[in-house]
């Protein structure tokens, strides 16, 4: 049976409009092509079953690509319908790749489709949020034991492997991809940061210098919000509990306040703190009157929009809502991630690192080895990646000499 | 004869779509909005009829609609058909405004627009480069008699009616709107910086961050260009040859070098120079493999991508072109305005400064008593639209007191 | 009688500091140092009574000794005496020049000094803050008819020329060297921002990230301050009374605030008004505890510290002052020009262009020609400035194409 | 035997002077003055032989004082002799507290100091660069076993401590000071960037706009140095062999190349690697004419300033020496740290917070109960410190949600 007959897409005629897309990433990610020749092509993935489950867009299409490309049998999924590209879903299935996937399907039916990669019992898993990792564990436990490994890509992820390590679920190994320096540092921080604000400029064409952003959350996401709302003539207030992190957006210059003393000022209120209720259901009377509501973050519960009066679209992918108590809040495409819903997700060149990262990941779990956990990615191919990169930047490192060689070593005088 | 009859668009059923558009516009227009109510509805604008050429989106509707709302006898035509949104203009023709504009038209259809405009025989013009009252002088110049005055909305056009009045064109009043402190320092410079960049974004999705930048001109224009480059992580060339500007670029922490040795570097081009040629076709071979050419002023004919290689498109608005010698080259837009062409222009609430100098140049103009020749746009009319932008935002601004206003007389010590 | 005899300096024994700090200007000096041999040197300047009544430091002493080295006859006073710094005074004397000035003179001491300048009947006169200039018309009104001509170095200075003009007093040419593009680009922007930020750094040993700063003026210097605080991580608030510098403000990410609603949340404050009573006595009591109040223009007036209570010196430089109703502010250096009177005033190379105007505006004003009344500084002379500046740095700049030429004189399209 | 007759200092008259500065220190040191009263007070400390050697000046002093008034034993020195402040040193003995140090002291003179702090038999250490740590185990090894601890303040003096380790040295606890967040993420990055700069701009008096700055390291001080050095408008170009530090400077901004290729356009070299050799004697000839040379970490030794030609005072704190083959290039401090040396190093409320630390470890160490190895400082006392500042600024943190709590422990969909 091929790829075609075992995948529920929702438009095979769209292959073209979709490979257009991907070639384009092609041509963007130096690093992965590199790594595809020198890393993947030994023969570790030959054979074995691979889920993909990623915001399903072209980069996300180009990764599962490189790795049946390195032999695996792929077979891929999007990690919430708001971001799936139908586009991007024809066109793998044109190349052979197996996909369960539709933009805006149903809840039940993003469900279901998760089911269906489970259920083709893959051995190693890229997942993103721990969507499929966490419905194996809860749906189909059976299928856990035969897990070679997991590779995650988001703190929100990260977090809920570390809930499940914690809840002696980790029968198998799985990887921090997010907290590889490769990826958060960049991915979370600029990735995020310049997709979000474009994306926000796109859907609604509105100004953001002299304009209050209230950024939720000021972890990497967090930070990269910040940072480029602020170097587009944003004034930035920060909401954040952790004390050391406030600290830091204190000092980075940004106004910081509890949520309530935050929102009655913001013109824009971005959520990005990888968990739930970044701006909980008692907050919501308390936005101002033209109020933008864009969520940064994985899911689409840390914006409680329920709390608003009903929507109705007034640009593509914007809704207007009643605030309880007076104004307009226009929400940005239902709450869900910004970027990935409401634009085409992350720089090219980034995910260039990130899925680099993945790719590393997975053909290192491929080998076995790796005790059942919650594992960090290896510093050397951290390093790996980020060399291949300045590489094919043409940017030169130097070398330590012997003098800083002995004195790293020295502990006296 | 109803205004369907005698426009000239693409395709009426669009009008509901172009209508939310304008919609929206509506809603972050609160200066323009304000304006209308206590300036332009003295009855000035009654009856005359009133050209509007420019940019045809929601924005240059919205000016439209407000200035026949005051009375005026509207016709609208775009100034780059690349620009030209056909929904828009749709909605306009429902809205009774007269149309002569589709996307895209080809030159000869333009050209025959603009004259179809001219022989309305308008008496007031907002013109784009001029792009109307060029036309009128060149090819009606016996309408050119009846013009009660032209008010001009970029540096471009501004330099054209200069050059008209160095000929001894000017036999009306000019306004040169674009020379408005609250036009050029916020639309030239942050305007075209946010959208440039976000339409970059969204027509590539490719990153800033450490890409190198070269930023051709270092007007206004050219500095937002740089600062919303510089603000979202990518480092700046400067190319400009005018030398104070060029010290400038310098001091603000950009690399200013020669276009010949500012090329082969850079990752992104931006033309913003006004006039014509700032990437001449000598120049092209030197362009670097992968290069994006984006415009950001008014011709096309600031980049000569004749000089490439025939081009294929790889994105919708990207187009691959050989860059002879070698390499590829990526023209955004067809080399057209990128903000504009490539995305819905600049953000709402900066047109709704520009549009608010717009229209108290075309009323100031109904209004008469202006001497032919170019005039700049009145100081206390630019501070009244400042200060009705702060008050729309709550923001209050102090008095002198009395000791501050006898200091400012004082000549001695 | 030699320079010694005819002048009044506080300690001649510190010639040799002095003459070390002028040899560094010497070195930093590039582009005054190629015009004093293009075009100072013709002859021009020789014999001529110049005064040249600026801050008595290096930079001003270097071009005090560059105009005597053209031939004219220097006498030189400080434009302030809390920015007198008495080595230098005593270095000019040791190399010839009269000087009148001694490092925090007393107020009588200060204005018989500028008398005793005036007394020399000087031909031209480099003012600052139009401090002899004014003394002349008001003292020594009988002098003010064999001036050949006074350039001005501030925003001060030339705001109150131009109320001598408007009183009819301006019977000689003057030049608003303040207002050449090399000069306040510069010099007021970035010069006064990095000085002062250092200064007030030098003299408290305090943290700037985090910290609230108030602005008070957004002219160039205020602009400067407002980058080069929220460069350093300060947050920015900026009080500004003309409508379209406070919408600037306010695009350019900083909150703008009426000056009661700006101070009460102030760590820094710094006027930069460049008038009087930026910071007025009815203000004083809302100041923070804590505060830092410095002055960032010409006037210690524009900081009514005598509203505060008495002073007491907690670190040189810095006296602490309870503010009335609670709370205690520190002054720096007494209300006096931070940057000059806290420090060696702004960078030399940025004075190496603020000098370059001087020497050339002086030299024009020796050629004679210029009709009574204030003139701007030749465009021509800035670009050759500017240009100079550029070809120090290797930095070249490209030409404009015959075909950019013509179309800069094309009114058609 | 009083506290001035076991010390050895310079000027026993000079102490009013330094405990002007130290009262200044103690009115900007909130965190540290809550904490006294809070945890330092507990008694802990009474009684205990503690050493402080930390760069002699005013805010080391105020710590010193507070860990006196909490019963401690403290003798102090300075870590380096060219930061060690006289004035500080005579303000300390007249409080009562034994000095060891004077203002460049001979490196003889410096070790015998050290030694002579060691033979006070401390049984805690607060260290930096772990100079006296070093110095014990190499010629007071006996002492060694009485240590209960040692607490270390620098990046440098961790990596040494981590080689005690692997040397099997580390027969007594020590906490990693620098690593704590509220210690590196703002005296390291923000701490060191403007106090650099700022000693920089006034050893120098020399402008930043447009400079190219050569930032050596990209650990946490150099992502200051380069922050704050772009943040006054410098050009920044980052050299360091760590491949994704590298990464990270591209994308932020910076330019990134081998020390060969960078310096050869440098205008300011910067040294920031924590190590030795960070301008090594071969690369002195690269250096450009008129380039200054600054360190920024903790040895002396990171510029091989002896490969120079000898130098000569050109201004105070800078010295100008030949370049060999060409050029002059001013070495500023003698090739100290720029910030101590060559001004009152970082700012107060900076140290505050690292000495928070700092006086926290202390009393951890104290307290007994960690075993021999080197530790992490606790993050609760990290977030401690932080709620503290921020409460002492006003700034309220709210709390995670039930809900929220909830959710950080769930690992199901």
């Amino acid at each position: 049976m091929d790829a075609a007959a075992r995948s529920r897409i929702a438009d095979p005629s769209l292959a073209a409009t979709g490979e257009q897309k991907i070639q384009w990433v092609a041509k963007h990610s130096p690093v992965l092509n590199r790594l595809a020749r020198t890393r993947l092509s030994d023969g570790a993935l030959r054979g074995r079953r691979v889920a993909v489950v990623v915001h399903l867009e072209a980069k996300t299409a180009y990764l599962a690509l490189l790795l049946a490309e390195a032999g695996a049998q792929v077979v891929a999924a999007g990690s919430n319908p708001g971001s799936t590209q139908d586009a991007i879903c024809a066109a793998l299935v044109a190349r052979g790749v197996e996909v369960h996937a539709s933009h805006d399907a149903s809840r039940e039916q993003f469900d279901a489709d998760l089911l269906a990669v489970a259920d083709t019992e893959p051995e190693l898993v890229v997942d993103d949020g721990a969507e499929l990792t966490a419905r194996i564990l809860e749906h189909r436990p059976e299928l856990a034991a035969r897990l070679a490994g997991v590779t995650e890509e988001t703190t929100t992820g990260v977090a809920r492997l570390r809930a499940m390590d914690a809840a002696g679920k980790l029968s198998f190994p799985a990887i921090a991809a997010n907290d590889a320096r490769c990826k958060h540092l960049f991915d979370n921080r600029y990735g995020t940061g310049q997709s979000t604000l474009a994306a926000i400029d796109r859907l609604t064409n509105l100004n953001f210098a002299g304009r209050e952003f209230c950024i939720v959350g000021y972890g990497w996401v967090g930070k990269g919000l910040a940072r480029y709302a602020g170097g587009q003539g944003g004034r930035v207030t920060v909401v954040e509990i952790e004390p050391v992190a406030a600290l830091e957006a204190h000092m980075d210059g940004h106004r910081v306040a509890r949520l309530e003393d935050a929102l009655p000022d913001a013109d824009v209120v971005i959520a990005a703190t990888g968990a739930t209720d970044a701006v909980p259901a008692d907050a919501i009377p308390l936005l101002k009157d033209g109020v933008l509501l864009a969520n940064g973050g994985h899911h689409e519960r840390e914006l409680a929009i329920d709390a608003l009066g009903s929507g109705e679209e007034v640009r593509p992918g914007v809704n207007e809502h009643a605030i309880p108590g007076g104004g307009r809040a226009y929400v940005l495409v239902d709450g869900r991630q910004t970027n990935v819903a409401g634009g085409d997700g992350h720089p090219v060149e980034i995910m260039d690192l990130s899925f680099s990262v993945q790719a590393l990941a997975v053909h290192l779990l491929a080998g076995g080895g790796l005790a059942p956990g919650l594992h960090l990615f290896p510093a050397e191919l951290d390093a790996e990646i980020a060399r291949t990169k300045l590489a094919t930047l043409g940017i030169e490192l130097g070398e330590p000499t012997q003098k800083q060689r002995e004195f790293s070593e020295r502990w006296n005088v």
